[in-house]
């Protein structure tokens, strides 16, 4: 699955309700799916995880949805190579 | 992009750094970025949110790495409809 339609899927799917909670709420689910992925890696199976990354991704795409993000285009940012040092493979000594 | 692609891309960036910091640590730099996004969708332009969900993005995608998760397998949760009503449009009445 592409980023693209990943983002088209979750707009069919979600886009009417969506629109109606705006950013701010939909912001609060995404949290609540994030809660439920940090749960799963400190105490869950592998499936617990796959599932939890799962809701995680498709808020997040519902998210940029909301705000008219297109994430393929974001994603470019990484494509050339890190935004920090700009190699393919980071030599940044932030974020050890 | 796809998603496979996107894990390559970030495993090849920084699974050196991920693989030593773990996956509490890496839990905490996707958090950074998080509340980085809130901030661009609170108050800043569209390239500034542009550039925050890219950047969540990267960091779902390189705690994936460190899980051992594959995400496009993980989204077939979604790809045959809403995981709560079976439906490609959903009809569940819970978070509205």
């Amino acid at each position: 699955m592409d980023l693209s339609q990943l983002q088209q899927l979750i707009d069919t799917m979600y886009s009417e309700k969506d629109r109606k909670r705006g950013a701010s709420g939909t912001f609060l689910w995404l949290m609540e799916e994030v809660g439920e992925l940090a749960a799963a890696i400190a105490n869950g199976t592998q499936e617990d995880k796959e599932g939890e990354f799962a809701d995680v991704l498709a808020w997040l795409a519902t998210l940029a949805n909301v705000e008219g993000i297109d994430l393929d285009k974001a994603m470019r940012k990484y494509s050339e190579g890190c935004p920090g040092c700009g190699g393919m493979v980071c030599r940044c000594n932030e974020k050890p």
